[in-house]
């Protein structure tokens, strides 16, 4: 049970986002930017990068649904995400994200342990300015996220549908958009 | 010196915020309606908890700047800011902020670690619902913070009267209008 009386059938996140939505405005507008928008990083990119973090962050909601849309985003390989929250310098991901990858686990744990070797690693790789920078923001994001959800002990689904079906939605409509969309069907119960 | 090319003279967090001003922009927003919007807690008690946060992940920057917007709000007892960072229970104030305080340092831990006992604490001194929505968000934010500033190796100045004149004009203003601020003299150099 929720820390706090939620609204009815909303999982993780968006339990407390329906509950404070002067606060959920920002956030989602933060994600979409981050995660959906125009990028030289691709959405499977910047959400394999949430996903990592919320797994060593081990934010059961935020790694499951955030992995479902890297998943979808990279045609369905969820094989490929479950690599990559286990062993991403093993994973069949480009050299670039290897490297971005360890800045955002080192900022997960503390911004201060990301030295200046690690952006170097990034920058040989080929990655600019902006995905440092936004691998950082996004590293502190599903900080900020993991901790939201898991303070307010949220409800977090069990059925890997359910993860699915929601990817679909917001990969195809953005964080501010789908967070206007009903992502529970009728027919599931709420917790 | 920064992890990435930052705008010279402009500390902390912003740095990172001029560099992308459009992430900036939801962050100011979620900043000034969690910090310094109508609120039942007091601005002086909110930046407390942003200060006691920031103090917990060992943010220079994040923890001086809040507490001297936290000393600000309290009349400039800056006495008050050091002992709340070095033992809440111990310092002088109220019984239900010090409750929203082991909320926020658990929450900067992991969120996993608040209690049902803590979050009836919490009731048990007064603390509504909203009260404690806000702190988690306020420490899960603070989180994003402090990693921002330090996963990108961002400028500290070491003068306390920069942090003092800095949180006159924010307590003032608020986030997102300072945002629009200069906040350091045309006397004072670039790192």
């Amino acid at each position: 049970m929720a820390h706090i009386p939620l609204p009815d059938g909303l999982p993780g996140i968006r339990g407390p986002m329906a509950f404070r939505p002067e606060t959920a405005k920002p956030l989602n507008e933060l994600a979409n930017i981050l995660l959906h928008g125009p990028h030289s990083l691709t959405p499977g990119e910047r959400e394999l990068i949430a996903t990592f973090v919320s797994a060593e962050n081990e934010c059961r909601f935020c790694q499951t649904v955030h992995g479902a849309i890297a998943a979808h985003h990279l045609g369905g390989d969820e094989a490929l995400v479950q690599q990559v929250k286990a062993d991403p310098e093993a994973a069949a991901i480009s050299p670039k994200l290897k490297a971005l990858l360890v800045i955002a686990g080192k900022t997960a744990e503390s911004g201060k342990l990301v030295t200046a070797e690690d952006v170097a690693r990034a920058r040989r790789e080929g990655a600019t300015d902006l995905e440092i920078h936004d691998t950082v923001l996004i590293a502190a994001f599903f900080c900020l996220c993991n901790r939201y959800v898991d303070g307010l002990a949220t409800w977090t689904p069990t059925d890997l549908d359910f993860y699915r079906q929601r990817a679909a939605i917001v990969a195809e409509k953005g964080y501010a958009a789908a967070a206007q969309t009903p992502g529970v069907p009728a027919s599931q119960p709420a917790p």
